[in-house]
C-alpha cells in the first residue's frame, strides 16, 4: 500500500521520537498519543510562543485550574445537556458509530434518519435509533458521599467560574483576558483520524472579557491594515481588518483582532501561508454557547482543511449561566463619573447562628451569603460541597442600606480564541516535511523554523579524537548552560550525522575539526542552504542566539 | 481566632491572585485549588527552572503521555492492588476517614485495629472494620464496549511503558533519564490539609535508567565533595556525597547524585536552607515499588516537615512488571566487545493468515508477535484493545535461527526523583513571607528571588502626566518584548505602588519622573534593600536581564 504523507510523518515521528501511540505494549487505545523526546520539545516551543503572543504582547494573564470539574459547573455551562454526539449502534457487529462519521455531509444527517437508510460501514446491516451520547469522561470525587465530576471538555470553564476574582485582579477594568493551557478531554465514540481526533488533547484558550457596548481592542490601531484570508463557505477573500469590520464581514473589532493575532502566531510558528485560511461557521454549526465563530483552518494532504483554532464570540452566555446557577455576583461595573447613593438590600450573615448550626461549613456559607443576589422569593438555598442547604432566616439579616454605587452592573461578553495544540503541531510537521532522493536513498528534511525546532544545534567532533571530543563536549556544555538544546553525536560519517539532524529539523550543525585546535574556530552548517561558515568558538552562543531571536 | 502563617499566606494568595479555592461559587470541593495570574507564573518559573536542571544540566529527555491510563498499565504496575488507603466509616454520622488521619502515629494503626479502640473524630462513635480503598479516580474510555481506565497516580508509568522506544532514542546506551511534568491524581478519602494534600496535583518526575551492575553517574565527579543534610529518623548529619556512599549511608552514586541535584534545585528556587533536609524512609514506609527512598523535606510552621520530593530506587520493579504483563521485549543490552552467533527461537508472523482473520487488528498483532517473548507454553495470547485474543498456530511460525547477539539482556534499574510542585510552591511562599508594622499597618514582603518572582518589574510614571505615561508605556512594552514580565501601574502614591509590588514579590520597580524627559534616565528600586539607582532608559532591559541571570 502506498504511504501517504500522514503515514510517512507518523512513521518518522515514531522512529525518531516525536510521537508514539500510547499504551502500545498493551495493544494501544484509539485517541491517545504520547509525545516523545522531540515531540515534547516542539509542543513546549509552540506553547511558549503562544504565551508570548497572549501574555506579553496582548492584555492577558494566565491561570491553571483542575482538569477534574464538578458536575455543577458543567451543568451550568450547558455541557451536560449539549456536549453530545448523535450515536448509532450496530446490533449485528456490536460496533458503535458517531453518525457524523458515517454520513460525512452534516446537512444530510436529519434526512438520512428520516428516510431510515443508514447502513453499518463494517457489516452493512441496517442501523436504527440514533441517540445522543455525552462526550465527557465522568468520574467521582471522594468515596461514600462522593460527588459527580467530569474531565473538562475545555479549559474555559475554569476561567469563567473565577471571573469575579480575576476581575478584581484586573482592578475592575475591561477589556482584559485570561488564558489557560492544558489538557482537554472528549470521549469520542470511535475516533479514526489518528492524532487529529484525540480523546485527550492539549488546548490553549484565551477568554477575553469585553463590555458588550464596547468591543474595541486597545491594540487594534497597530494592526488594522493587516490582511486576513477569509473563506465564507463559497469563495476566498483577502481583506484588511478595518475593511472586514466596515463591511460587516466580521462582527466586531475584538473578533477581528484575535483573528489577526491567531494568523500572526500560526505563521510565526511555521504554518505554510498557502495552507491557511479562516472559515466562518454556518449557524447550524455553532456550539451551544457561540453567536459567531471563525475557524482558523490548516490544510493537510490527508485530511483536507482541518479546524485548528476556533475564534468565537461567546457573548454573555457563560458568565450569565454561572450567575444564574450559583447566585454569586459576577457582574462587571460600568463606572459613573461620580458615585451615586442608592438604597439596596444586603444580606448580613450572623456567624453566631451559622457557627453552631453548620460548624466547619459556616465560613463557606458566610462567603456565599455576602455575595448572594437577593431574589424575590424569601428562601435562600446554597450549594455547599454538592449538597443544597436551606439557610434558616435566623442565620442572616436582610438590611436596607444606603450604598455608594459606582456604576451600572452588566454581564461581560467573551471573545474566545481556542487552539488545538496537537493539530497545529501535526500540521506544522506536515507543512515542514520534504523528501528527495540522495544516492538512491530517501533523504528527509523537516524544515522546522528556529523557534519550533526541538534541537537547535548538532555538535559533532569530525573525527573520534580525544582532543576534538573534549573541545566538542565543552562547546556542547556551554550551549546547554545558555539554554540552547543540543544533540552531541560522535558516531558515523559527517554526512550521516547531518542527515540525522536534517530529518528531525535541527537548523544548525557545529563541526569541530583539527583546525579548531589551532584557530579556536568551528564550522556551522545551515540546514536549509547547507552553507557552512567558520566562526570563533567564543562567538558560537551569541551567533546561535541571534539566529533564533532574529527569527522570532 | 489568631491567624497562623498558613492562613495569612492563603488570604494573601487569594486577595492578590496567587491561589484560589476551586469551584468556590458552587461551594468548593476539598483537595482542589486554582492558580491565579501570579500563582501560575510562579508555577511555570519553578517548572522551567526544574527543566533546566534535568534537561540541560543532566542526562534527561522529556516526554508527555496521557493522564488517562489504561487499566492494564496500572494493574501491571501494582497500583490497582496496592495504591490504597485503609479507610473506616462512621455509621452514625456517615463520614469516612483515612485511618492514618485519625491515628497520627503510623506504627500504632495495627495495634488500634486489634484493640478495637477507634473513635469517630466527629461524633465520638465507635468505629469498626477498616477496609482498603483504592485512591485512583476511575473512568471509562468509549461507550458500549468501553474500557476501564484511571487518572494516573504518577506520571512515571507513561515513561516505563515507552521504555523500549526511549531506549532506542538514547541509542541503546545507559544511563539515560526521562522526565515528565504534569498532573497526577489521588482520590483522597478526606483531604484536610489545604494545598498540601490535593486530589489533583502537579508533579515533575524523572526516571533515570541504570545498568544494575553500574549505578554510577557521569556527572558525579563534579559534585562528589558537595554536602547534604541527612536525617535518619534520629539525628541530623551533614555529609559529603562521596562519604555518604563510602559509609553506606546512601546505597549508590545515582541516588546520591539526584539527592544533591534536588538540593541544588530547591535552594536555587528559594527554599530556606535552614528549613531543608533529607529523611530516609523506614522499611515499612516504602512504596510497593521501592527498595530505598529519601525524601527531601521542607519545614512549614503550620505543617512541620513536609515531604516535597521523594528520591527512590525503584530497582527493576516496573520494567520487569511490564515485561511480564505485556510480553514485550523491554530489556536493555550489555554489549559484548564482539557479537556472538547463537541459536534463538523467533516468531515469524504470517500476514496471509492474520489479515483475513483479524482484519484491521492484524497490524497490531504483527508488531506484538515480532517482539513476543517465547515462553515454554505453546499458546500465544495477546491483549488487543482490551480483549485477550488467542493467536492460532497457523498465523505464525516459530523458527530456530542463528542470530547475531550483541550482548546480554538485562532489566534496567530506575532511580526516580519525584517532585510535588504544589507543595514546593507553597513552602517557597511560606519561606519568603515576611511582615512588619509600617505606620501601624501590616506591611508584607514576599522575598521571592529573581527567577521565581511572577512579575519582574513594576513600571510607574511618578505623576499622572501624559508625557510620563507615554515614556512609561514604551518602557513597559520594550521590557515585555524582551520577555520580561511587568506590572504597569499609574494609580496611587508611589509608596502605595511599591507596597503592592513588595507584597507580591516583585524584585524591581522602575519609576519615571520629570527628570526622565530630559536625562533619559529612570530610577530602579530594589525590593530587598529599598536602594534606588539611576539608569539610562536604553540600559534597562540589559540591567534587569543581568540581575535575573546573575541569580540563576
Amino acid at each position: 500500500m502506498a504511504q501517504d504523507i500522514y503515514d510517512k510523518i507518523m512513521m518518522l515521528a515514531k522512529r525518531r521520537g516525536f510521537i508514539y501511540p500510547s499504551f502500545e505494549i498493551y495493544g494501544g487505545s484509539a485517541g491517545f498519543y504520547d509525545y516523545g523526546p522531540l515531540g515534547s520539545r516542539i509542543k513546549e516551543n509552540i506553547e511558549n510562543l503562544w504565551r508570548k503572543f497572549y501574555l506579553l504582547k496582548d492584555i492577558c494573564v494566565e491561570i491553571n485550574t483542575p482538569t477534574i470539574t464538578l458536575f455543577e459547573v458543567l451543568e451550568a455551562s450547558g455541557h451536560v445537556e449539549e456536549f453530545t454526539d448523535l450515536t448509532i449502534d450496530c446490533k449485528k457487529c456490536k460496533m458503535s458509530y458517531k453518525l457524523e462519521s458515517i454520513i460525512s455531509d452534516n446537512t444530510k444527517i436529519e434526512q438520512a434518519i428520516k428516510e431510515d437508510k443508514i447502513k453499518c460501514p463494517t457489516c452493512g446491516d441496517h442501523l436504527k435509533n440514533p441517540y445522543p451520547v455525552n462526550l465527557m469522561f465522568s468520574t467521582k470525587i471522594g468515596i461514600g458521599n462522593s460527588r459527580d465530576a467530569f474531565l473538562r471538555p475545555e479549559t474555559a470553564q475554569g476561567i469563567f467560574t473565577d471571573f469575579h476574582l480575576l476581575y478584581r485582579y484586573a482592578r475592575e477594568k475591561l477589556p482584559f483576558g485570561v488564558i489557560q493551557l492544558g489538557k482537554g478531554y472528549r470521549n469520542e465514540v470511535s475516533p479514526r483520524q489518528g492524532i487529529i481526533r484525540l480523546r485527550e488533547f492539549s488546548m490553549a484558550e484565551a477568554e477575553v472579557f469585553f463590555d458588550p457596548k464596547d468591543k474595541t481592542h486597545p491594540n487594534f490601531e497597530y494592526v488594522k491594515d493587516k490582511e486576513i484570508l477569509l473563506f465564507d463557505n463559497e469563495k476566498e477573500i483577502k481583506i484588511s481588518l478595518e475593511r472586514a469590520i466596515k463591511n460587516k464581514v466580521v462582527n466586531n473589532q475584538a473578533l477581528a483582532y484575535y483573528m489577526y493575532l491567531t494568523q500572526d502566531f500560526l505563521l510565526t510558528a511555521g504554518v505554510d501561508p498557502k495552507k491557511f485560511r479562516f472559515r466562518k461557521h454556518a449557524s447550524d454549526e455553532l456550539a451551544h454557547y457561540a453567536t459567531e465563530c471563525w475557524d482558523a483552518e490548516l490544510f493537510s494532504k490527508r485530511f483536507g482543511w482541518i479546524e485548528c483554532v476556533g475564534i468565537a464570540d461567546r457573548s454573555a452566555y457563560d458568565i450569565q449561566s454561572h450567575i444564574d446557577s450559583s447566585g454569586v455576583d459576577m457582574y462587571a461595573v460600568r463606572k459613573y463619573d461620580k458615585p451615586k447613593i442608592v438604597e439596596v438590600k444586603k444580606i448580613i450573615p450572623k456567624m453566631k447562628a451559622l457557627g453552631p448550626l453548620f460548624k466547619d461549613k459556616a465560613g463557606k456559607i458566610k462567603i456565599l451569603l455576602e455575595t448572594y443576589k437577593i431574589k424575590d422569593d424569601k428562601e435562600i438555598n446554597l450549594n455547599i460541597d454538592g449538597v443544597t442547604i436551606k439557610i434558616p432566616e435566623k442565620c442572616y439579616e436582610i438590611v436596607q442600606i444606603k450604598e455608594k454605587i459606582s456604576g451600572d452592573k452588566y454581564v461581560p461578553h467573551v471573545i474566545e480564541p481556542s487552539y488545538g495544540i496537537d493539530r497545529i503541531l501535526y500540521c506544522i510537521l506536515e507543512h515542514s516535511y520534504s523528501e528527495k532522493k540522495k544516492k538512491d536513498e530517501e533523504y528527509r528534511i523537516l524544515k522546522l523554523n528556529q523557534i519550533i525546532a526541538p534541537i537547535k544545534t548538532g555538535v559533532f567532533p569530525l573525527l573520534n579524537d580525544e582532543r576534538l571530543n573534549k573541545i566538542s563536549k565543552e562547546i556542547d556544555r556551554n550551549l546547554r548552560n545558555n539554554g540552547i538544546s543540543t544533540y552531541y553525536d560522535e558516531s558515523g560519517t559527517i554526512g550521516r550525522r547531518y542527515a540525522r539532524m536534517d530529518e528531525i529539523g535541527t537548523p544548525y550543525c557545529i563541526t569541530i575539526d583539527h583546525d579548531s585546535i589551532n584557530d579556536n574556530s568551528v564550522t556551522i552548517r545551515d540546514r536549509d542552504t547547507t552553507k557552512q561558515i567558520r566562526i570563533k568558538i567564543d562567538k558560537i552562543v551569541e551567533h546561535i542566539k541571534d539566529q533564533i531571536l532574529n527569527y522570532s
